[in-house]
């Protein structure tokens, strides 16, 4: 069933009126593995006039979470780290790119890194998951 | 000048559109030190209908901001980490509490506790601040 | 059976020969907490003079396994991290109080402070571990 | 001065108590990079037999040292985390290979990751550092 990646995300991504509200776009699903981007608007910035940092936080959450769950296998979030390296603006394009450091029984760990149009990192996200065991979708699922 | 603390903030609100776009309510602002709250509403739910991890974030990240900048020296985020304890569901009210553990000349360093309208924990925020040196208002301010 | 949380941390220290390196030595126990002392040796210090991060961090570290363990359900550590705020010396006195923040079926979550003889914080630690459910002592034990 | 970034280390690893005691052994300095290897001995183990969590991030931070100073200009660890994937054994031989994320003014943030004889990955670290503007080496060095 090869197609199994791409359509666990499909159906959390029809479901994630976050991450529809953020604008985000899929751009590559692959076993353990995303790619998604989105642009920056207005409402997104923080009291600086730069953007919150709650911004590329959710984008790279939502990588994390389309990576670490599509084998279908429910994964939940245990601990997650952001490190901001570049000041993100209002027009700026995002692409977060989540990759698998470690695919254990129990738990997963995987790297995002936030670039922006220019190629820059403007942060890099590590996220931790406990796999819950329980499917996504098909027999079983939620 | 004891309310530099609260006009900083003020400051600081004004400008957040997306503090402003979460509903976030500023409760009680001292030196280093800040408590917020908002409402959790359905377009911040993830695809398994329970909240995106970015919200909880986004609200620790901005009582983050509220306690570190306080002082009118203005602070940019350098690492921040979230462990999630408890699901988040639409409808429940967040309060996010921000304490300053180190105010060092170059650094700062913030435990934030967001808790639940049943006063239970939910996710628990760190934050490391660099101290810029800028002042947010008043002469040189931004 | 009171005394089990006690018993553990005997059972561990015996065995544990970096922390008796270290020279710790265990000054209080309770369920799901712990407070462990040691001194400082010039074979713990740096290139710059300075102690070693490596030394606070290993204090940290086995604080927290005496306060995760000590309920004989056998944790291991999935992500720790440490934030560094004053420099140690030769001869400091360090003392660690593990606190539990989160004690979940799968998962628990401690704050570690570090202090110094004068009372003075000089680093924190955050540990979340992963619960085996085997024990560490008795039948069924190690 | 092309060799500058092997002279900071070299001096650094002169002065380094714990990393001589560890069993350190340099294998490569480049710039904003260091690659060094250990074997693990019989006293660097904890209560359950493994070895202590506090020796793969000793190693680390050595790492981290090596490569966020050796331009020369003397940098303080702010945070470090690090995440446990595999358990290590004594007579294991560990290597550390320190990367350069970001290289900034003010800060500067690396990836180390810890591998065993097998070139499993065991173990995976960060680390934010703050830079101080002195020289570690020559003329106002240390």
């Amino acid at each position: 069933m090869p197609k199994i990646h791409q359509e666990v995300v499909d159906h959390m991504m029809e479901n994630d009126f976050f991450s529809q509200w953020l604008g985000i776009e899929v751009l590559e699903i692959k076993e353990g593995y995303s790619r998604i981007k989105m642009t920056v608007r207005k409402e997104m910035v923080n009291g600086f006039g730069i953007v919150h940092g709650g911004i590329p936080f959710s984008l790279a959450d939502s990588a994390f979470a389309f990576a670490c769950n599509n084998r279908n296998n429910l994964s939940v979030a245990l601990d997650t780290s952001i490190n901001f390296i570049k000041p993100v603006h209002v027009g700026d394009i995002l692409t977060a790119e989540a990759i698998e450091i470690h695919n254990g029984r129990s738990t997963g760990l995987y790297h995002i890194t936030i670039t922006n149009q220019a190629e820059h990192s403007v942060a890099l996200f590590k996220g931790l998951c406990f796999r819950t065991d329980r499917k996504l979708i098909g027999k079983d699922g939620l």
